[in-house]
């Protein structure tokens, strides 16, 4: 397989991680965001909406190329079941992916690389309400995965059980391949993580493990400070 | 089954759609988001978010709140397999779940009502910038929709088939259930659609069916103009 990517990408770090998670080895081809070579006609032909990550998951010369990070976890998780990153329950699996898409879908989008040069210049914000709003989102959305994780752990309190050691279990899923790389961009932002304990926890159980280890950015080979 | 949801909300309309296609009756809970409903103490406690939709697949006594529209019809469609949401192959489910999140992860979070909000009051943007704001990220994703249709028409072209009359093949699937309420919600704000041929073909053919009709906004029990 070869993944498309690029090192500081939220969307390829947690593909990386899924990777690492199913023992998948992979080619590591760098697409140089900040040099617009995700906007190329080389690309644009491999990514119909010109984003990072795109997974190759045949190879030459029978190409099929995947985009959009959950869709391709969930497709890495069907063809290759162990370990599972989805609970076998559909109630289960209704919870892991509410959570990944708190992330996915509440908290990633509104601060991609695009979204605050848009905010920069086009609307000509001002360096501190970008960041307030960057602030605003990620906290925002990551107090609502705090509530889930809390209903959750009460869940399990009830059947006599501690909190997990994963955002959903004792294995990691789906959810905390979309949570880690959140936690870590905002870091890079300067983010302070308040009030987030059950999160943080998830977090740092997650950072002990060598397949999420391996994928940060900093063990990338396109890694630049 | 009970859903908690808004006439206008757009993942709402998701959820809607995809009970009327499985066929699927439901209690219509109102959550009304202009008047700040959402935020009161009595839905904070069904939904940790504070998003519409919230589906509760069990009711009284024994709750099972599930939220996110895309992990909701996951649900339904492991529940209720027939019809199917999704295909039956691993590839075909990647190039739904893909379609989907081009609406759901680059299209919908940025133009929803909490962000216009935002725009408006915290960043002082005026009505023009933040209905240019807003048809940027539409048209923008939509025409990533439409090169994925087309990628997928080339597919079945070069096996001698006509473009598939849905967005993946011959029966609705979870990318129409996105589609259609991304469609919609922009000619509310006046978009023109010009130059999503493929996109448009498939948003017609899904308003042919009962099943788009009857979610629509102005069907809904609190639907006002």
């Amino acid at each position: 397989m070869k993944l498309y990517n690029f090192f500081r990408s939220g969307t390829s770090f947690r593909v990386r991680i899924a990777l690492n998670l199913k023992g998948l080895s992979y080619e590591y081809l760098p697409v140089a965001l900040p040099k617009g070579e995700h906007k190329q006609d080389a690309y644009r032909a491999l990514s119909p909406d010109t984003l990072v990550p795109v997974l190759d998951v045949q190879g030459d010369p029978d190409q099929a190329l995947l985009s959009q990070s959950m869709a391709i976890i969930e497709y890495l998780d069907e063809t290759h079941p162990h370990p599972p990153l989805l609970p076998a329950d559909p109630l289960g699996r209704a919870r892991v992916r509410a959570l990944a898409q708190t992330v996915a879908c509440e908290i990633h989008p509104v601060n991609n690389l695009r979204i605050l040069k848009y905010l920069g210049s086009t609307l000509q914000v001002t360096d501190a309400q970008r960041d307030a709003w960057y602030n605003h989102w990620v906290l925002e959305g990551l107090q609502s995965y705090e509530r889930r994780l809390q209903d959750l752990a009460a869940q399990r309190a009830a059947a006599g059980l501690p909190p997990s050691v994963y955002s959903y279990g004792d294995t990691p899923t789906l959810a905390d391949c979309c949570l880690v790389p959140q936690v870590i961009n905002g870091t890079r932002f300067g983010l302070k993580y308040e009030n987030l304990p059950l999160t943080m926890a998830v977090h740092e159980a997650c950072m002990k493990l060598p397949a999420f280890q391996q994928a940060h950015p900093s063990n990338c080979p396109d890694f630049t400070p």
